[in-house]
Order: C-alpha cells, then structure tokens, then sequence
C-alpha cells in the first residue's frame, strides 16, 4: 500500500462563548480552540478520529504548513493517505488543548476581564476539562460520535477519559503508552521540572509576558529533566555512550559529551518555543489524572462506565509509563468484559516509542484500524 | 554481638606542603584534608580500612560530634564496635575529598595566589587524583598497606581505582553499588544538575562567595533531581504513593503530593550545607571516571594490574547503577582470575540501599570482614 502526506494544511480556530465549567470550580468565559482536520467527514458522520496530543504538542498532528514547511506535524508517520490512520477512509481531527500554547486559549492569551494576558491567573485544567472542551468541539462539527479517540502518553489519558465521560460518544479507544495514574516517581520529575521553572528570576510569579522576558533557563531544565525520561537508558547509551564531543576530557563544564551536547540542544530549542505557563500547567494536568480515585482508587470501578473498544500499547523499554502500568488498564476492562487488544511491543526507544514508526507497531494500529467500522 | 556506635568523634585536619600533581595537569600548591579514625592502629600497621565517601559525605563517617550530636556519621550503621566494619579489631578512616565542601580543601578555601575563595578556579579533580591525595594522608598516618579500601556508589569507584592505581598497598577492595563508568543517562542527570545550578543568578560563574550570595535555588533542583534517581520506582510508590498533604486537589502549585512535599525539603536542606561548586566539580569526576577508557575500553585490561581480594554488592531496585554494571566488573575481575566475592541484594531502596541496614546486607559485609586478615 502506497502511503503518504497529507501534504499542505491549514489550522483553524473556533470561538466558544458559551463559558466552560472546569473541575476546579473555576470557569473559563471564552475560549478558542486551535484545530487541523484531514480527509473528509462521510455523510453518515461516523468515521471521525480525534488525536489527543501530549505534553509539548499541538493540533498539528499530520502534513505541513505550505508557509513553514519544515514543521511536519507531530504524528504525520501515523496518520495520513495509506498511513496507519488512513485519512482515505477517516476524517481526523487534531486539537490544541486548552492552557497549551499553540494557538488555542492558554495563558499567553488576554484575558477577558483585565485586557491583559491571563499569566498565573489562567486556572489548572484537566484531562477530563480538555475533554469536555473537545466534546464542544465535536458538537460543533456535527460529530456526535467518533469512530475512535487516539493518542499517546498524555494524549492516551484523554482517549481513555472519552470512554469514561462520553461512552456514549466513543467508538474505539486507541491508547498508546499510557498509565492511569502518574506513579509518585512521575510526579517527583515533573515537580522538579516545575522547581526549575518557578525558581527561574524571569518568572515572575507566571506574570512575565508583560515584562519583556520569558523563563528560558527555568524552561531549558525542565526540558532536559523530561527529555531524559522519554528515552530509555539503552537507547540513549546507543546513540550517544560516552561518546566525546572534545578529543579527551576538557576538565570543565562545557558540552563535552556527545549526551550533554544533545540534551543541552533540546533544551534549547523547546525553550525558545514552549511556554513555560503551559509547562506548569500541563504537568499538573498529568499529575492529577486519577480516574480511578472518585471510585475508592478501584480502576475496574472506574471503567465500568466505557463502552468503547479498546488498542491498548505499551512499549517495553518505557519505563516512564512502563507496560506494567498498561496492564493495569487490560485488566481493570477485562473485569469489566471490555473488548480490549493489548500489545507490548519490544522497543529499545523508551516513552517515545509512540511517536517513532517501529514498523510492528504501525502494522498493529493500521490492522486495528483497517477492523474499526465493523466493530462500530 | 552487641553493636554500638563509636559514640562521640572529633575530626582532624593534616596540611600536605607538597604540590599535588592532577589528573588534568594542573596542580594544588599545598592543601589541606579533614579525616577521622575510629578504633586503633595496631602494632604491625595492617588494619587499616579506608572509607571513601560518595557525593554529598564526608570524613564524618561515623559517631557523633559532642557539640553536635544530632550530626550522626553517614555510615554510622556500618562502622562502630560490633559492626559489620568493627572498630575493636580495625583502625577505620573517613577522610574529605579535595574538592568537597567539609573542610578539607576546595572552592570555599582561600587559594594561595589570590588570597580569595578558588571559587571557580579550584581545578576539576577525578576520581583518580582523590585516591593519590588519600595515598599520601596513608603515607603521613604510617599506614603502607589498607586492610581494605571500602566505598558505596562514587566511594566504590574510589576503592576501585586504588586496586589499580596502588595494587601493593590494597589488600580488599569493598564496592558497594557501583559502576566501572557511568551511563549516558547517568551522565545526562548530572549535566541536567548542573545546567540548574548554573543557570541561577546567583551563581555568578562560580565566584559567589564575594557576592554574599550562593545559588540555592540551582542547588535545590540539583539536589531534587539526585534524590529521584537514588531511590527506586517502588520505594517511592511505597513511602509516598499518591498521598495528597491537602484534603483534595489545590489546583495549584503547592506542594500537595507528599512526594512533592518530601522532595522539596531535602532540596531545601541540601542547598543550605552544600557547596555548588562542589557539586558542579563532584559531579564532574563521576562522569570522567572510566579506567576501561586507557585500555581500549577493555576494563579486564584496566584491573590487570589489581591484586586486591574483591567483595561486590549490589541492590535489584538501582537503576542509577544497576547490578548488571557490578557484573561487568565482577567479569572482568574473573577474566584476570581475581578473588572476587559478589552479591545481589534484593532491597526494594534503589541505589540509597548501600546506606540502609538491609540485615542480608550487612551480615554479608560483616562476614567478608570476618575473614579479612585470613585472606591479606
């Protein structure tokens, strides 16, 4: 099967005026979403698939901007004409969520009631909010219904969240290393990656926009705290070892190591584009994921609601999100005679694993897909 | 056998006039190193065990300080009468390291040639130029040849260097939790350390001890993320799980998680006692160290010249220096048909094992010891 791009795309934006009530108690009064479609809706309306993205991505999940063609989209090896996800047959739907920082309404934009940028005042919001707002979303596009709900890591999180607000509204769930909860570990590294934002002088109590700076060293280390915990000890010792960037030790605190100079480099970049409001707040998104907690921290319980079908991945060298974890959600749905595929796939790349084409993998979710409309 | 502490210890101090040649060409003019002894030296000079500290130690290895008794040694469960390292029949060492931030020489003492803090200037020292500053502490004490040199983590590292660096002078090589080289994500960790620690203000290249300021906020995040990568997945879901400090969710930025809450004190207290500078160089030597490196990366080559006796330990649940590194080290001690003791311990603790009273533990160093002099 000849597989491609879904070539030149362009991202669109809708104005919500009706306000949205978040699990926090706070509200949001008005709000954009950030969105890219590909393929077509059919005239049933059934074979839509919303992508939910992760930490540091966006609605551009697939394709490129015909003005910055170098910002491929972030999922474009799995979705596209022939790809696993094959926008011949579905119409897929990325979206930037709420508090991100890639057009959609997040702390860089201005408030409504001070007229100047929300900053620390933009409220926590989490996965089962950025659900909610997707669910708007799909109204709005006359999606009642979507045939699946995809995505991975953080983005898993909002597919399994679907099966439990809007069973109703969900076809297949399709949640790609994901756990169900952050193990303390986890919520130890993104607080330490928050210490270093906070602690960052250009901070400014989250109110730096009006200020001229932005907390790019607090960013860059968190950056690189996260960078380390996608990749698995094998892969990085495979592509970097202790390979020396200098023809021996230098005795300082340069680049010297071909790793420094890589994660320093990451850090960089993502620190010149990411905001660090939405760092803050995504991670505590991560943090308070708990589904399982409104029900005596009894997953089955949880789950007892979904009637989707469920592709449940994990990766085994993923030790941030580890199998172990997956297996948890298999079995708490197969307590609740779900239909649920799970597949461990023997990965050295880590977490990442999800966003790389290990052709097994894309073999398993093109064949999981390509079974999607006779199991509706 | 009843154990006891060493009980109240007073540490010394010993000037070396001599200039001490480094790893990295440059020179220490003369200097200074803090050390304690618990038990006696005896007659023939042949009981004499060095304890090589790890990062964040020191010389006070074990006891306590009359004026300070709540400063406990830090191996204070493993050396004292009756314990597995017994004072009644060995002469026991601790010394700083040049570098460190205890009192003996390092960033915070006045250099010679300024008559101000080294600060940044202080030379970055390895693993191997501690061992060669420790040999000639040996020299000034009498003491030709250790009954065994003995260290956890980066103070294994240290014993093993002398088996190499001084083979004649070494009669057991005792290394807990270690590994022959780090890691590129050991290595990555570090560099993500130390990246915090220079990116706060307040570190002004290195030379804040004339600022009246010292980065404490670089520190704090460094130290946070070492804490991480000491303890295991597990002990963490044990000691701290999900726990909530707060009735529920804060929405907010606090620390909320006991995990978060626990993190962000030892963070605090270390960046009130410890040195960055010496973080920065301590972490550096960590990374440099590599005996394999000199011999084609053949490390059964790098220990051919070791005639020590061998005991190994290491923990399942360390994954900064998992078993697997030991076994390296273990095989090529073999390869050069060296006597080598090896155990895995299976403690849940992670890399922090080597400082707890695991009883498997310490019954197994208790009895290496045991038949330390039948097999000098």
């Amino acid at each position: 099967m000849q597989s491609g791009s879904v070539g030149f795309v362009t991202p669109q934006s809708m104005r919500f005026e009706e306000p949205l009530g978040l699990a926090s108690g706070a509200r949001i009064a008005d709000y954009e979403l950030c969105y890219e479609t590909y393929g077509s809706l059919n005239a049933a309306r059934d074979n839509a698939v919303l992508i939910c993205h992760a930490l540091n991505a966006s609605h551009h999940v697939a394709g490129r901007y015909a003005d910055r063609p170098e910002q491929v989209g972030w999922w474009d090896n799995m979705v596209g004409p022939g790809r696993p996800v094959d926008t011949r047959r579905f119409f897929v739907i990325g979206v930037n969520n709420l508090g991100s920082c890639f057009g959609s309404t997040g702390p860089m934009s201005t408030s409504p009631t001070t007229g100047r940028p929300y900053g620390a005042s933009f409220p926590v919001v989490t996965v089962e909010d950025w659900v909610d707002a997707q669910a708007r979303l799909a109204d709005r596009l006359g999606i009642r219904r979507f045939a699946a709900v995809m995505g991975g890591s953080l983005g898993a999180m909002q597919a399994l969240s679907w099966t439990i607000q809007y069973p109703e509204r969900i076809g297949h769930c399709v949640a790609i290393a994901i756990t169900p909860r952050l193990s303390a570990q986890n919520i130890a590294f993104n607080d330490v990656a928050r210490a270093a934002i906070h602690s960052d002088p250009d901070f400014h109590g989250g109110d730096y926009y009006s200020k001229g700076v932005v907390p790019k060293a607090g960013l860059r280390v968190a950056r690189m705290i996260g960078h380390i915990t996608y990749l698995s000890d094998d892969a990085m010792a495979e592509k970097f070892g202790r390979s020396l960037r200098t023809p021996d030790y230098a005795f300082g605190y340069g680049a010297e190591f071909e790793v420094e100079s890589y994660l320093r480099y990451q850090g960089d970049k993502f620190s010149e584009y990411f905001d660090a409001n939405t760092y803050l707040l995504i991670t505590r998104a991560l943090d308070y994921f708990d589904p399982a907690a409104a029900h005596g921290n009894d997953l089955s319980e949880a789950l007892a609601a979904a009637r989707a079908r469920f592709l449940v991945v994990s990766f085994t060298s993923d030790w941030r999100f580890s199998p172990e974890r997956s297996r948890e959600i298999v079995k708490a749905l197969l307590d609740n005679r779900r239909d649920v595929s799970y597949a461990e796939i023997d990965a050295p790349h880590g977490h990442d694993a999800f966003l790389l084409d290990d052709p097994r993998y894309h073999a398993l979710v093109r064949a999981y897909f390509d079974g999607v409309f006779e199991r509706l």
